[in-house]
């Protein structure tokens, strides 16, 4: 399938792929003179003396903005906030199509965590709640610290924590195929960034065993001397106390959680795992190691980014139910809580988890409102 | 009509007036795998490498956002950003409601002219145009030209520039109907706030007579000592000559235009002017002088901006058609010549000017394909 040719096509043939509508479009004169003026004053009246009505009376209450600067878009790097739009507006696409969410693309034109903060907060008032979207490592923690502990709606860095629900949903089931327990499974996760820190956080969180991470220089240790203050934080949850190579990390390793690059891994890593081991390889377009490879060398359960394999981990099976629930529950903050909950709520809806399905299809319609029942 | 229950019915009921939608919603896989990963990153190669092809490929092409911080909102003054949404959001509903525009309402929770220009610069990519409103005198002036030399898309402050528009379109219908010359006839322009200030210069580019400004200490004249720097720059337009009450003003004047407060007008005043004056009192909701007692002190055409009274001046007769031949004829800069064709393509709508109708009203159905004809 040609997906290149048919996504300019079809781009260029709507112009775009979402517009705005009115919610209702059966105006007369008498309701424009309720939607807009003279009307509309005793409205900006109520909410200008108590504020928490916004919601109430404005699209708000259901709406998020998508917010890029371009930084680490996709497979693509730092393109700039202009080439990051079609993406940042299919994630709109994503919104409406799956949880009925307004959403807007908002691309920035600035790169400093400060501007990004300033401008976010700005513009803040405008939402129900902030995406944050393919901002890069490791500015995008402090950005998203910021502004979590700044604003009073919900900010969530999907890039982070919705790819890091999906996967502890895949493990939960991944475990339940191979009778492990995940308390007493070793991890190695590759790749140390926006992705790669959230994932070792929330396994941590749910407590799973020894967790090393690696970046393309090793293991992250305490002995390493070039660890940024993100790498360093990550040590807050990995063990740090082991030194050597990717190699070195996956002796007697149970599951590898790749979100680095593609062919790193290969038969004689594999090797090195316990049998039957759990494999992520989550490097997008091209994963860490094709499934066929894999499952020849041993593996277990392989999940990857890609559609066209069974397993897929996919952020828009998270998001559009956390963002549902968040609105609807009038959720200030999403919580730690809340994302293992989640990832709780979309593993249980494999009833009976096999090595091709761990994970439910992004089109499952019971993904939302189970999602959503658990983020209040 | 109670229209402040109706709008608060209408608002509460349906939680906003607008919402977001899908431009394909015949949606499958294959569709989906070209609107979002892998597809989309073909397009967003296309614009990285060509910025230009932005609106070709995004919704940004038929976008405008609606910004404010809520220091002048309606006739209620400086309510704040979250007071001023509803009035913001129903602009986005004009804009759809009028002209087919996707439009998004912005409130900033920032007022300073260093701060809003900042953070409009910085989401300034993600829209086709920018529609400045209710932002407060004089910093607004200052928000506009640097925005308007900054950005590379148009950028429009409605609460000057549409207002003048459609005065200046009824007052060439006015003239024709009290058979006067535009050129030959004086003006007192009261109230020197974002819409005085805007109609003084387009009424002095047009090419009428002497304009006298007047504010509420009198007539703006290079004797006050008392001006702040917008109040200096408008008598770059009026004459600042002449010193003086708004009595002294108004002596042997052919035109008022209020912009200004209720009930400053009156019969003796009326009286000073030339015989079948025109009398433009725009104050909201209440205007200068009631359209019947203006009448019987001997006015001949009488405008306000309201929608009970014949001949409102209503932004929203000029701003649907602006924008939408801005966007649609690829405009960077919305220029001085294009307000002037602007008003005088409203004006030739009108075949026959009458003292009831000077001005078409905001319903007539040719006024955004005239306006947007001459905005290229």
């Amino acid at each position: 399938m040609d997906y290149d040719k048919l996504a300019l096509d079809l781009h260029a043939k709507n112009r775009g792929k979402i517009t705005t509508q009115l919610r209702d479009t059966d105006l007369d004169k008498t309701k424009l003179s309720a939607y807009y003026t003279p009307g509309v004053a005793a409205v900006s009246r109520v909410i200008a003396d108590d504020p928490s009505q916004l919601p109430v009376y404005t699209w708000t209450n259901n709406l998020v903005a998508v917010i890029s600067d371009g930084s680490a878009v996709l497979g693509l790097g730092n393109i700039g906030p202009r080439g990051s739009m079609p993406v940042m507006e299919g994630k709109s696409l994503l919104f409406k199509h799956f949880a009925d969410i307004d959403s807007i693309p908002i691309i920035l034109d600035v790169h400093t965590p400060d501007e990004i903060v300033a401008t976010v907060k700005a513009i803040a008032p405008s939402f129900g709640a902030i995406n944050l979207e393919d901002i890069a490592a490791p500015q995008c923690f402090e950005i998203e610290d910021r502004l979590k502990a700044e604003l009073p709606v919900p900010v969530f860095h999907d890039d982070q924590h919705g790819t890091a629900v999906v996967t502890l949903a895949g493990l939960i089931n991944a475990a339940k195929v191979t009778s492990r327990k995940l308390a007493d499974s070793k991890f190695v996760v590759v790749g140390a960034g926006a992705a790669g820190t959230a994932i070792t956080k929330l396994l941590k969180l749910y407590g799973v065993g020894q967790i090393l991470a690696v970046d393309s220089k090793g293991i992250i240790s305490h002995n390493r001397t070039d660890l940024n203050e993100a790498k360093m934080r990550l040590l807050e949850h990995a063990d740090g106390s082991v030194n050597g190579s990717l190699a070195d990390a996956l002796d007697g390793a149970d599951v590898f959680i790749g979100v680095s690059q593609p062919d790193l891994l290969n038969e004689e890593l594999i090797g090195k795992m316990t049998k039957n081991p759990i494999v992520f390889a989550m490097a997008n377009p091209k994963p860490e190691i094709m499934p066929d490879i894999a499952k020849a060398a041993g593996v277990a359960v392989i999940a990857t980014g890609r559609s066209d394999f069974p397993n897929q981990v996919n952020n828009a099976i998270a998001f559009p139910g956390i963002f549902r629930g968040a609105l609807d529950n009038k959720v200030r903050t999403i919580t730690d809580e809340h994302k293992l909950a989640a990832a709780e709520a979309i593993a249980a809806l494999v009833e009976n988890p096999t090595p091709e399905e761990i994970i439910p299809s992004v089109f499952d319609e019971r993904l939302v409102p189970a999602i959503a029942a658990v983020i209040k």
